[in-house]
């Protein structure tokens, strides 16, 4: 049971902690903070949160964990808030999606309590954003991930992964730089590329015309091009080595394909498409696999 | 009301068009045939076709209207094999995806009754294929894209056009060319760079930790990476003029992405991702407009 939990950024990814650890009943007080006043009472009034503070101190003040789910953009800005409030007991978490760069701020700012902070990040999410998109469900059999470094007190890693069990998922321990490979590679490079695709046509003369005609398949492979512009854009920022590489390796094989379609070969074609089908058969249609991976 | 339609492959499409038809009572008899004999003692079996032909040349016999559902790279055969057993009165159609390369063979095999065929291409389908895989609701809703040369014959022409309104389809016309640029651009291009990043991820030493972490944006993004790869690789040989150019195109403009991100000039991603965020929410998440994308 968590006396008083403090989150920092009460939208989607926040306010969804909340409403779920309120429905399991393992939280006796949820104290929000947004930096929208706006937000703050959209969060207050939709009943996200328990209470909410009117600045970033009040929030955490004789909080027994704080999690920090505000967009990448403003983590650093954020830690640098909270670090000279932090007191011995408190342990703090958050929710960003590249754990590098929270890593490198959080040794920056938490220098003199590093231990009490556990790097994390849930994966889960949906395309819209704020308070009135969080639900208690959103967590439920979803993976989330820690990134504990060779400081993390084995407490506090303990009882923030007790508290995302409590809201029913499955946790599991990475280190940074293989969690922000993993998520360049199944989000933030597939995020790239279908925004890419749907500007691309967007800037088409005729771009009615054609989107008019673009059926399920389209729909489903650029629905993540609905995807919040700023949260993106602070992952690109933020996650830029790892999604580079891929994009870079990328750009190299559908050079390949198109050298192969050029010169009408083929059995390349097949062997490429092919290959790619019996990989994503085997995670998302194998019958004999649970898909956790709703969203 | 059709008297007999010869449908030469029993697919998906092939399949879901002849249960369509006898379910609205539009069609007295529906003969089918495929090169596979298995595949036609299945659709007989699953009663997808009313009688199977063990030939081609029997299965046009008699027919008012014949549609080719066959493979792309089939398409061009299968016409030469009809083609000196044509009469007058038999009006062909087709549901191949890429028209360009469909007409250059009508032209070459039915130059003595190009005006009886009608070139077509329903825009729709699923990931699965196969006699068991049809289903007589696949083109309620759907659109169906009709690309008439010159030559076509109006009579003819609509015809078919009634055949695809009579299971719910919306019928546009477009030129050849037109269609298989807009098709690239919404299904073409979009399945290749899916198909290129699950690859990729399939390469890697870590595949299998890599897709365990996939959430469901890369599960929807992905989703036409299960499609069948001998369908795309005809796909890919047939359109290729159009699908090159597309990819080139795209090739650069996520080349200025990675040059945004590299210089971690926020303000060109954020740009690119709200041009594709609003594109994308105008066609699909405007709730004053029907979503007929299903599928």
């Amino acid at each position: 049971m968590i006396d008083r939990l403090a989150i920092i950024g009460v939208g989607l990814i926040g306010g969804s902690l909340s409403l779920a650890l309120k429905k399991a009943g393992k939280v006796k007080h949820v104290v929000g903070y947004a930096r929208n006043p706006a937000t703050r009472q959209q969060a207050l009034d939709l009943g996200v949160v328990d209470s909410i503070a009117e600045d970033i101190v009040e929030a955490i003040t004789d909080a027994d964990i704080v999690i920090l789910a505000v967009p990448m953009g403003a983590m650093s800005e954020t830690m640098a808030a909270i670090a000279p409030h932090m007191t011995d007991n408190m342990i703090i978490t958050d929710a960003g999606s590249a754990k590098g760069q929270v890593v490198r701020a959080a040794k920056q700012h938490f220098a003199d309590h590093l231990g009490q902070f556990v790097p994390g990040h849930p994966i889960a999410g949906t395309e819209r954003s704020g308070p009135a998109a969080a639900f208690a469900e959103l967590y439920q059999d979803h993976r989330v991930v820690l990134t504990p470094i060779a400081e993390t007190d084995q407490d506090a890693h303990q009882k923030v992964k007790e508290m995302w069990q409590a809201v029913g998922a499955q946790v599991f321990d990475m280190s940074v730089a293989q969690h922000d490979k993993v998520l360049a590679a199944t989000s933030h490079v597939p995020h790239i590329l279908a925004f890419n695709l749907v500007n691309m046509l967007a800037q088409g003369e005729d771009v009615d015309a054609v989107l008019h005609y673009a059926a399920g398949g389209f729909r489903d492979f650029s629905r993540i091009a609905s995807s919040d512009p700023v949260m993106w854009r602070d992952i690109c920022l933020t996650n830029s080595d790892a999604i580079l590489s891929l994009l870079a390796e990328y750009q190299q094989q559908l050079t390949e394909i198109e050298q192969a379609i050029r010169q009408q070969e083929g059995d390349v074609l097949i062997d490429v498409f092919q290959r790619a089908k019996q990989a994503r058969d085997k995670r998302f249609n194998d019958p004999t696999l649970i898909d956790n991976s709703e969203v």
